[in-house]
């Protein structure tokens, strides 16, 4: 099994209570891969500018990442800066500078399209779909995530890339603007008729919720006492997801469940340093320590 | 085993997107009754006014609710009026008529004076701590609400009846505001200082968690297609939970853990209808399905 992942590759400057870093490795398929990487082979596909040194490319090759489909190009790579408010709970964008990313344009290697299970993390919906269109073989399972951007801005776009996808992991907000309903299982019935039969309603420190045709199943966040850098936790959640998904026997119900754990896991380690560093050092063993805690922190017998 | 609660019986005049209710039976010490009645046999103390009929009381009477605590005074009944917004995240009050209320001085006969479990609803700490003096047995659990108002105006006098309280039920801003610490896992700690060893934050529809010193439980909301109206869900989760503990063989990890699980359940059904109208009609049989369709909600494994 194979995992491809297409979205940004950045440089981010971070300002939280805890701390401030000027410019850290980041962006969605960043912090997907390194959190996928934990359970199956990871392909990045990407664009990055010449400001991108082999010290960063390290970060991900130490994790087994290939690296094949990040394309450099000339400029500098994409850069976001942001400050989170006392209380974590508000993010004060600081910066956007797209760059290299501006004019990206996903080419798969010809190694790529195989890959069997494959997210298009939150990028314009028609670059969304012109790496479907790579792809050879049929995957397994695609997932997306999107944005309020381009479901104000390119719906119809949006609504043709969901068509041919299995698996949509969007928040609460973005669930109701996309589908003009308030209530999530009301929603979630919109979302089906859109093409994907499981909906990943990521809801931040309050957890995730899975509204699949035939089930539903909620995870809550792992209630932590140091959190010191919320940037890219729905990106790791996704890539846990995702990444123990291509790892498993199949896509069913029994694998989704534990995909949505496997998720929150990943997400509740990330945000406990700054940027990726917590993903990098994270072992197999603390993972499913962790894991195991989901299942004390959720049992209980009627 | 038998449960008291303290707190409001009132009329109440609701609004929300899916109707409207100009005068209807409400109040906290009313849901929660109603909730719980469906574990245990309830004690209530409160104080209502001459417009309470037979008709009111015969409500709780359905129920097997013993309102020999209830006193009647000259005067009107508790009234208080709310809007809900369109999403119903948001409630404006339109009216808060104390009433008799205003001058409410509990007081228990002298059979509720063993009672094995208390439940001090929302009302000035001082009232509250009056009613444990009352008890003559010492009591297997006592739970405690409050609000921004008391945390507020008479912070000595709730941290005074605090040191009598095991089990603490209020919401996130609650508990960042009576600990004065934004994370909800150090802030628990503070609590346990203030003397309850339990916990319970209540989430609305994100659920609710249990911090507990010697463990942690998360139960998430039940997601529910028709919210018609989400007045005393906070309540009626305090009589599932009160209302179980009290039927249950002990104050343990286990049935705390199940107490959470019946007190979603309650008040999922709660909100499926205006005011307590769901409360009254519903039977255990619909409560124990809910109670395993928690279980299949949250159930996985690793």
């Amino acid at each position: 099994m194979s995992l491809l992942v297409v979205g940004s590759v950045a440089f981010d400057g971070i300002e939280t209570p805890f701390g401030k870093v000027d410019r850290t490795l980041g962006g969605a398929a960043t912090y997907f891969a390194l959190a996928a990487s934990h359970f199956t082979k990871v392909r990045v596909v990407g664009i990055v500018g010449d400001d991108f040194t082999e010290k960063d490319k390290a970060v991900f090759r130490t994790r087994g990442i290939d690296l094949n489909g990040l394309e450099h190009a000339t400029g500098k790579t994409f850069f976001w800066a942001g400050r989170y408010s006392q209380n974590m709970n508000e993010r004060t964008t600081l910066a956007t500078e797209l760059n290299v990313f501006a004019d990206f344009r996903p080419t798969l290697p010809d190694s790529y399209c195989d890959s069997s299970h494959i997210f298009l993390a939150n990028i314009d919906p028609t670059l969304q779909r012109s790496v479907l269109k790579q792809v050879r073989v049929k995957p397994k399972a695609v997932g997306l995530d999107t944005m309020n951007y381009w479901i104000d801005r390119t719906p119809a776009e949006l609504r043709e890339t969901l068509k041919h996808t299995q698996i949509l992991m969007i928040n609460d907000d973005e669930t109701r603007q996309l589908t003009g309903e308030h209530n999530l299982m009301r929603a979630a019935k919109h979302v089906f008729k859109m093409g994907p039969k499981t909906l990943v309603i990521k809801r931040g420190e309050h957890g995730a919720l899975m509204v699949h045709d035939k089930f539903l199943f909620s995870v809550p966040a792992y209630p932590l006492e140091e959190v010191h850098d919320p940037t890219g936790a729905g990106d790791a959640f996704a890539g846990g997801f995702m990444g123990y998904l291509a790892s498993a026997k199949g896509v069913n119900e029994r694998s989704l469940r534990s995909a949505m754990v496997y998720g929150s896991v990943l997400g509740s380690f990330t945000v406990e340093r700054f940027g990726v560093e917590r993903l990098i050092h994270l072992k197999r063993s603390e993972i499913n320590a962790r894991a195991r805690r989901f299942s004390h922190l959720t049992k209980f017998s009627l």
